[in-house]
């Protein structure tokens, strides 16, 4: 792919540093950067979060670590859960599994729209929908055969961009680190301690 | 788990109907209803997403599938997401793998509010620290050794509830779905097609 990186640039008009509303200028330098300095590519995000009661919940999002440096977010974000009146909850807020599809579209749509910048692919319009099957016999308890999480999820984009570059767009896909995430798996560690 | 369920029930109040701010009339009827029929728990959730040019777009999420019928939210919620400005965006909302970290969150903590409650364990506050690590080398494919997405995740739970339950809560984290989708992994069927 570094290769590819580095031909496919030269497709991208260098009066125009900025495709796909991408700015390719810093997308370049931070992949120069870290070909130069593999370690640079490591980092942390980070996410606090605050029980409200019953079914609500508040998340805070403030800095990461990359770059080898702590950075503070230009702002603070918040996001609520809920669950709606059937699950228990007040609809206050998107449920948790439904803010997991959200990370998920974000995810695959921002990798989309920066590798195809790289490539010199210009996308005009992106939309998706996104699906998941989940079987509540298992976050229940009630069938231990049944998976807890999402068993399929669907994401079925519609792209305005040239029409031959459907199959490498979808290719594209792939570089998602929260598709990746998910389909991959990663080890999650949970400490439980007394307040 | 059903049966503990109903044994421990026994242990709440039958004229306070809510633990830890859950009720538990709603959620009995839910778990009787879908012991009942188990097909009742098939639930499909969904998002719907736009690109907003750059590292940018926004998440609509609006109603879902459950107790075999389509159901709308109460309101429909917004979510967006970009990158920060040493990821080629603006800032303008958490970043995709910051959403994944706060759906892990919120999920595992109503996972353990509710399955607590119906144990008999009150809970008075909670609150939790997530940190993801996430090698760039691999979303920018400057290596296929290295994973696209986390590679391990922390979640510290911090709890004010009797002290001698924190290992059993942290047993009840396992039945969140976020958390066995990320851990136990889920198909993910992308398509992509011209607009």
């Amino acid at each position: 792919m570094t290769d590819q990186m580095k031909n496919n640039t030269t497709q991208v008009d260098t009066n125009d540093l900025t495709v796909n509303g991408v700015n390719m200028e810093i997308l370049q330098e931070t992949v120069h950067a870290i070909e130069q300095d593999p370690d640079l590519g490591q980092c942390k995000f980070r996410a606090r979060n605050t029980w409200q009661g019953g079914t609500q919940n508040r998340s805070t999002i403030s800095g990461f670590y990359a770059a080898r440096q702590e950075i503070a977010h230009k702002q603070q974000f918040e996001l609520h859960a809920d669950e709606p009146p059937i699950l228990a909850g007040h609809d206050e807020g998107a449920n948790p599994v439904e803010h997991l599809l959200n990370a998920l579209a974000a995810c695959v749509t921002t990798s989309m729209v920066a590798h195809a910048a790289v490539q010199g692919i210009r996308i005009e319009e992106l939309e998706s929908e996104l699906e998941g099957d989940l079987d509540l016999n298992g976050f229940l308890g009630l069938s231990t055969d049944v998976p807890k999480g999402f068993s399929n999820i669907r994401i079925k984009f519609r792209v305005k961009a040239d029409a031959d570059q459907m199959e490498t767009l979808k290719q594209l896909t792939a570089y998602s680190p929260v598709l990746n995430t998910i389909t991959q798996g990663a080890n999650v560690d949970v400490q439980v301690a007394a307040k």
